[in-house]
């Protein structure tokens, strides 16, 4: 058996590593920069430790579409970002598809992971790889399984970047497929990979539940983080009360922060695009996005409101930014609030040092000052913001972070209340 | 000691008679009827069972406020409505407040159990008590604790009505007071009938965390029942997408539906009154309110539109609402969005007859057509409209509904979920 997954970020590669313990996967991707790193076994994301790779010999990565020709199962793991409307970007998906259909055969199957609205498989995807190929749709309206055709499912994928618990040999997989024969031959492919499987009703019920998932996410840190705002009104620490609801059996634990990355500050978006499409307007999903994605100008304010009390001038500032990739423990910082948060401090013309020693620098566009903790010059800062403390950092920098800080007029701001409430000026 | 409870509602009764397992208590309410039928152990609201007043010896029901004189400890457990307008109508509050202040000694403790928005507490109901008593109100700031003064605490409720799991004997209790020593009095009253005891770091922290527990409840809920209408536009079943996602590890389980009753439809006004009086318009909370009470009018809508398709005329039309408390297994029927969707109905011209034998008929104001299982006519109704399943009941009425329908054009609105999908024309 052969099998192709497209693209090897978070989610493509893990998979395919996994399914090639069993059988024969071409792990391709148009990046071949990342293909040469993945044939030395570096993953820059960060996911795959390296005894994964050597546990993995039936792959083959390349950036060469040949390979891909008459594959069994075709698995699309691309990402699925959103344009700068915020409506879904689905370019990379279109492509990954069009490289389906040019190279499938019949009996195929043609699985997508990547998050989508939806509809997606069945009216984006189905019709481009019928029209390039030539070949028919079997789905659950099809007289039998043996015309020349191919098959699609949903699998969703749920990848928690930095997330070492929940992998997908140890989750619950999410399978869906066009008709009953694609559920067989799907099931018996995640199967020998993950713990349990759950077959969907349908392929766009599955779809629907993936985009769920994170949408429900995003609005419940949106609820948070609006009641912090309250909160800071009516002079309540949120951390406080969020301690003291949370002794009730079912109260669901959130904490506010900026969102930011590639899932749930973008998800959504691909739901409310879907929703608005059909005419109705989700104003519980939008209020919650417009929460989030106003975080940084909110921390922002409270940031120029401190300088302003403690008379300090942004100009002459010199402000150390712990953390700046989109969240604990991840190299990745596409789509980072905290990120967006220097840029806006750097505008203000505050001389910003960034110390993060876990992101992939390679893959910041803007120059920015990088500082590892050896290299910090101390009493030096006018202002610490801690905003993304990865855990191997922790506890050296609460042990130490105050010798970097000048003696007087100085900031704390603490973004996720790393530090005790006292401790810091401001906090969420 | 002596210890007060002012309101035998919820909240208040069950208290009151934990709390006389050891001490004298006085259990006060205004309502005679009320009073009378406790003296003769008969709880209308069901929460409280027979033995539960045979165990309590040392209770003394009264409506007459002579009896509250030079209590050790005033509890208020009065319920906190909002007006018309949607904003918190402390009318009821105040008036325990005031009952309590003309009864007060020194070294009293007055503790709130009522659900209210931050600052009620130190804000509201301590100036009445000082107003009237002439007392102080020792507190943090206070020189010491034996000045002629009465000590507060907020100790909210977190009754679940027709919840016999999470008794307040049950559940963790939480609690606060105006300084050290009030916490120490607190704590030793509760601490003999609770599990377990968290001590928030101030009163209006507590009043804060009460608060968000139903408003995270609210805007939950708010969040499916917008899916729902999403889905219902891309002809996807909620329930099955909420299946699906309900196998991720961390997807938190809520259900569409209508949100009625005295706390979750009710305590986000009280959040988002105090919000708006300092400045801030919180747009999650109001957008998931303004779904939530749009509910009832959504399924008008789909049960109009089945009518239409049907060829059906609602002046013609005999409808069976299954029913109409404000959640399943209580009472209780007020803010209940069942009756709501029923006087619509009414408004219709419809002939609905409600099924409901566990509802408390003499609180419902309105005349409406009340039927027992055994008196209904077979063979007559064109709809059915399953809305609140008491669980004594589920069994019954799954095997029998079919013979209460006509045979013809018959339409079934399940509004919960209560029967396979396939059985009914609409569901949410």
């Amino acid at each position: 058996m052969k099998i192709v997954v497209i693209g090897m970020g978070y989610v493509g590669l893990p998979l395919a590593l996994l399914l090639s313990k069993k059988d024969n996967v071409i792990g391709y991707d148009i990046n071949s920069k990342k293909i040469n790193q993945l044939k030395k076994n570096i993953d820059d994301t960060n996911e795959v430790e390296k005894k994964n790779f050597n546990k993995a010999k039936k792959i083959f990565f390349t950036n060469d579409s040949s390979y891909l020709k008459n594959a069994d199962f075709f698995i699309i793991a691309v990402p699925t970002p959103i344009k700068k409307n915020k409506e879904p970007d689905l370019r990379l998906l279109k492509k990954a598809t069009i490289l389906v259909a040019k190279n499938i055969k019949s009996q195929s199957v043609v699985i997508l992971e990547s998050t989508v609205f939806p509809g997606t498989t069945e009216n984006i995807c189905v019709p481009i790889i019928k029209r390039i190929s030539k070949l028919e749709y079997i789905n659950k309206n099809s007289f039998k399984n043996d015309v020349k055709g191919f098959y699609c499912g949903f699998c969703p994928e749920r990848v928690n970047p930095g997330d070492k618990e929940h992998t997908i040999d140890k989750i619950t997989k999410v399978i869906s497929g066009s008709n009953q024969y694609a559920i067989k031959k799907i099931n018996n492919l995640y199967k020998s990979i993950c713990k349990k499987i759950y077959i969907s009703s349908s392929i766009k019920t599955a779809e629907a539940a993936k985009i769920i998932e994170n949408t429900q996410r995003d609005i419940n840190i949106a609820l948070i983080n609006e009641l912090s705002k309250i909160f800071k009104l009516l002079k309540i620490d949120t951390r406080e009360v969020l301690a003291t609801a949370g002794t009730k059996w079912n109260f669901s634990k959130y904490f506010p922060g900026m969102v930011g990355g590639h899932c749930i500050g973008v998800d959504p978006y691909y739901l409310t695009y879907k929703s608005k499409s059909v005419g109705f307007k989700p104003n519980v999903i939008l209020a919650g996005r417009k929460i989030n994605d106003g975080m940084s100008n909110y921390i922002l304010k409270n940031i120029i409101k401190l300088y302003k009390k403690k008379n300090i001038i942004f100009t002459k500032s010199r402000i150390l930014f712990v953390g700046c990739s989109f969240k604990e423990n991840v190299t990745d910082t596409r789509n980072s609030k905290s990120i967006e948060l220097v840029e806006k401090l750097n505008k203000l013309k505050a001389k910003v040092d960034i110390l993060d020693q876990v992101i992939n620098k390679d893959k910041i566009k803007d120059i920015k000052v990088f500082k590892s903790l050896k290299s910090l010059d101390k009493n030096s800062y006018d202002t610490i913001i801690f905003s993304v403390i990865h855990d191997k950092f922790k506890n050296t920098l609460k042990k130490n972070y105050k010798e970097y800080l000048k003696n007087k007029k100085k900031i704390i701001v603490d973004i996720n209340g790393f530090l005790p409430k006292s401790d810091s000026d401001f906090r969420l």
